[in-house]
């Protein structure tokens, strides 16, 4: 098994704010001989509903990770010494026909996952779990589900289509790609279309840790719920940054108030060093209406600590 | 009684971000028979001591409520069926004439609440609270407050004029339209001009939670102490949107460090779901200095809260 | 015939930043009993290929339009007494079904035109003004284009579609739906793919007044170029405001350096007065990226120009 | 009669970002024995009819005028070292009065003048000019008055008060204030409430020259006609920075597509260099609107070329 | 003793957004005829690794501490009143030279110092709180240092500079200049470097209170924690802006998600009220990222509560 | 001699916001064979006197060139089909050691150039041309500068130091790397320190077309002055940024009003198109202070431009 590359692909002595941009300064795919973690960027953003942008969401959160660095104190692990990482570039996914877009990335996601790599995409619009989700499932069978996001995302569909960003895990679930005893969505919160919209989610067999939950019985509550729930099961993490407060995320399409704080997304994320993370995903970030990079800088580090929960355990 | 009409006067399949705009993209006053909530902008800053632009809110916060949808999941009510929910537009306030701007924001509030709605009016600066708490007064009596601020709002009078956003609640004590047996402001913090603010604000009858004790003590507690103060009399509701934090609300006027989280807000306002809102108010939203609409958002939240509290205890 | 309505729908007295918005002020269409012009929003913007978010356009501009008023001293016309003008709110055109949304903005435009009116859309992406010279043709006949961009819009297609914003004049073209003998671009600049786009273009019959000749020769040069152009016969007018410098309009989706600026798109505009400007559009406004509203001003004022011109020769 | 003390009040190295602001880094009026000139800022924004904040704008105005450097080499001049400049404060005029405001104003201009210094006023909005030119016309008798906006700001009145910032040069010529045959207006464009506008103006006996005759004619030709229709006389300026389009300042209050760019504005200035400047104002900076200052370094900008009109000519 | 002059230095009526800016528009140094506290702007940024811009920090602390008032609510305390607190101005120090700038910070500080009164320091980048801590140690010999930041701030080095904004901690110690009895980092969090960097720093001496410790515990722990490590002795305080989230703090260079909330911070610093604070600083405030002045506020309350916990015992 | 490969890197099918980012998308260096044209980035910035951030300017310049397309219809020219031209990453030039990085700078320049190719260098501040041109001259011998900016950058020194961004070509003259017989300045304006500024210029023997001179003579003559001046010599373009208008270019460090529209900037460029263009850099693009990139955009079109010249004449 060939060495660890993990020292950046820069010359020795360039500043974190030089060189062509990856993940984290990592190398690219192609500078490494086999990837445990393949960083995988999708800019696509035809199935969002409210504020689009979320194309330009991969190459903003690798802008935004340029100061993460080696070792994570909180876990006590170095994750990209344990594993080799490597940004695998952004499935070419053409803005017009969705059907031929979920195609592209599950095929996409399917050659890494063969190539033996986990993945850590960063999106792109929440619509894109569902293919990386089949993808993960032809290679794993179905999978818990960790969803962190103001919203459900069990939608029948809207505007005509089944296929969007509010839907994917309904779809999933549909096609039979989720372990549904160990799903959970956190950080839920505002207003719903309609009270069946929770039925509807529990009848599927989701449970959900509500963000007003967070505010009153504290994340230490949160987090033990969530580690009951996943039980140690093999666990697929989403995180759609709007599950932070637009205070800590400006940078989404679909914001709603009350949402939770980026140090609390962080803590409830380590919980899952003990369970074998398959791959991840970060969905959901539209730089346009960031500031100062306070979203990309969140799902940055939202992805470092994915990642580092995949070191613990690998 | 004419049945509710709470569809969005948009043809079908209009998206969220489509149509002309009114709060929550309800129907305007003149396409319903009768309405139990009016909400009513009040485009009027000529009482600010800082920052102005709060004329600009009412809009701002009618275009940050576009995502609002019907079910109120936390209070389990859907706000819009259970009430007449109507945008009654705005005010014709000029910014000229402060003594004018009152009497028209008296005279427009009060033919609204005789038309039997209840206010929910979206500001604008601090001074409009003084003629609406003298419109609902004359209909319903004093009522107590529940006033949300960084600032007590209690001063005597600055550069000369005695009505202006830092003043209402000590006119309005003065006029007697406060139950003061009941009323209360919640997240005060800052520093003062002296301690006679304080001791000035107690001989008005007013009680405190700070913001410090909000963090010290969690938000249950300050819930439990909100509810016991106002002990079930009936409450006019005022949310100066600094109550919050200038990372969650920085489109104000005069922001202070150290404010509630929009989600200690929201909980807290729901507090209020066990007693008669008679009316309420969300003033000081300034968007030239709001970023990605996250003041307006929370705005919209605390508006929605408001509503779906009266539509609990209709 | 009715008396035109073009006093604000608001009460007297209310400022020119209170009340909800329409374009300019104006009544909806749903106040008057007929419209010389209806202003049409197209909240679309499913065919960008680059920044999306014109799907924010309309109101954008409609709220950028507030300090409209009602004379012209340029063109000695007030546009709005002279001719009924009204907001006609937006189409129903969801964001996933590229197609049917063609079909609705055609459909929609048809029925405002066979009522009389003409168009003044604002867009939306450029995609739209397919459907809309769709509408146009099926009741005028084919008719000349004015179009003002960056851009050439006549491609062949890409990332697999024929149809985005990109396109559409090539597509109106193969349709038989505009008047080639008077059709021209102005303000055209910047990289191109190939050589063979100017040769496609001018094969198909277009003529082209890049923004270096305005440069070189001033606008009063260009002015007569377009007249000659027009030759008096019956224009459409598409502006897409990427054809200002990006210091002009920052807010669209695909800008390039060295446009103009709206001072010169301004004086352009002025020359259609002498013709019959049967409809027109202004499309790409991306809020997003826009600035203290200067993209929305620049929009708002290329409208006023465009009805202005419709309202000297009616 | 003592040196001119135009060093800069910070110690030796201190670089230009650093220090307490004063304008141009100059010292401040209590650290001279005199003034030739005097900075004064009025931060007073009561007076706006749309977008509030220039109250703001003299401290915006100070922070970004930290480049400018001695010495004019367009008019050859070192205006700092052939007059003493020095930075006067505010004058005090607090936000809800606006007739003890303009008391205010004229007495502080006045005292100044009275001390026999020029002032170079950064406003605030432009109400402030009637004051100003109340105190400058006491001291000198009517003056010329060079004035550059988009608007005319000769109306009646609005909102029921005949003081506001578009009446200001209305009021002038009623009391007698201006030197009407050699008053001027430069830039002025955008729609008008109506036809009247105009021929009031001229009946007051304004001269315009149009921001569209500048596009056509250039502005050299505008020069021309400035210098001829000033004529030598003594002449008071007043630069409202809307003048310029809003790409070049967006940071106003009411902004009109079609403007000025700085440059053209600064070389216009500059034809004062031959007359007796004996005051001017800059005023509507609102800096909630501006980016990156580039409102404040035009507004810089313009005033630096003020005061060395007034020093090629002391 | 002469009489302390707290009073503004602006005329009666001023309002808090006019006069010439000092910190909290309190009176300049040399307006005063002695001062027990100093606040001292260091506009220096040549020490930072990432973001620039901190140099602008010092006056965008004062603009942004406009609002402060004299009497601290929470701490029982007028510290403007118990102690003559003026503004010193700005250390003169070049950018291109950082040796000399150390040396000029240190003698700047040392000469303040030496004339009794204590430091309030405005930064600049952290590099500055080595010559800081180097002239306090010379008068008070080595002291506790209660440091709030994200990073440890005791690395060997970088980029070939021992001497930068990572720095100056480790070569405090090196140099001792610090009470290692009783100095400790809070709210660290965020990748290192190595494992190493958090046993280098307790090999130093030092105690972390980390933000992960204040999320489960809570702040009323950290405060525990903070008061008894600090035991009563005398205390520097330095406080890195970025110890705050980027949400509260988003104007900084080197942020980390994560971070704590400005009411954290502020109850915190209220700690430090019992013992005998003998300067402070704060640092890293880089306005060109920062959103309508949230970091400059945060900044100034930090900096308002330092000297009221000078000021309770003074 | 390899074929060109000018294609992309990503795979086929990829939109033009996708994937790692280059300049123009082109291959990095390491993907092609040899280059004719390499674009290097310098991310240094601690030059600078003002403004810091231009070390964030090479990554924002390559984001903000993905719009460009291979042809070039105003010259005639496809100039990445004409020449190989690759991306050539970033130096390593830390930010605490001026000279080192100085030294560095010119060794990479000088490795590329001895490699074949020419350099379009993408700064960083202005310090940088002097290593640039040392390595240019080491193996063309002194060349002509073509330099547009709204400063001569021929100070003596400031801050004690002699090498920063204010001094490049006053070093270069003085080591001899210019040809000075066909030297120019282009776009300058604004206050100087001194007139002796402009007579040291003239002696060092410069000539200077100033804004002043474009605004009133147009862009066609200035475009004459510029060949007459360069007569058909080898010629280095350096262009910094802030030659264009704030309004055009508000992310640079040290702005000036009055200044170049990218338009004609664009136009003059083109002029080169006749001569040997050795190397050129576009350099004090501070992203801090953009806004929607339009200043990374005009710098991406600047530096195409270039480039095209290059092509024209090869």
């Amino acid at each position: 098994m060939s060495p660890i590359q993990n020292s950046p692909r820069e010359p020795v002595g360039l500043a974190r704010y030089a060189g062509l941009g990856t993940f984290a300064r990592l190398p690219r795919l192609d500078e490494v001989s086999r990837a445990d973690v393949a960083v995988l960027g999708v800019p696509f953003d035809s199935g969002v509903s409210y504020r689009p942008g979320a194309r330009f969401g991969p190459n903003h959160i690798r802008e935004s990770s340029r100061l993460l660095r080696p070792y994570n104190p909180q876990l006590g692990v170095a994750p990209f010494q344990t594993l080799q990482v490597a940004d695998a570039g952004d499935v070419a996914a053409g803005p017009y026909d969705l059907p031929a877009a979920l195609t592209a990335i599950e095929r996409h996601a399917r050659d890494l996952l063969d190539g033996g790599a986990r993945l850590l995409t960063i999106g792109g619009d929440h619509t894109i779990s569902l293919p990386l989700l089949r993808a993960v499932a032809a290679v794993r069978g179905p999978v818990a589900v960790a969803h962190f996001d103001a919203h459900l995302d069990t939608w029948e569909g809207s505007y005509g289509s089944a296929f969007n960003h509010a839907t994917p895990f309904r779809r999933a679930v549909e096609e039979g790609l989720i372990d549904m005893e160990a799903s959970i969505h956190v950080g839920v919160r505002g207003p719903l279309p309609a009270d069946t919209d929770l039925t509807d989610d529990a009848r599927l067999g989701f449970t959900v840790i509500t963000a007003t939950e967070i505010e009153l019985d504290g994340v230490r509550a949160a987090a033990e719920r969530l580690r009951a729930r996943i039980d140690g099961r093999p666990v697929y993490v989403s995180v759609d940054i709007d599950v932070l407060d637009p205070a800590h995320a400006p940078g989404t399409g679909t914001p709603e108030a009350g949402g939770l704080t980026s140090r609390e997304l962080l803590v409830l994320l380590r919980e899952l060093a003990s369970v074998d993370v398959v791959s991840g995903d970060i969905v959901e970030v539209a730089p346009a209406y960031d500031h100062a990079q306070i979203t990309g800088i969140a799902a940055a580090h939202t992805a470092y600590e994915i990642v580092s929960t995949m070191a613990v355990a690998p």
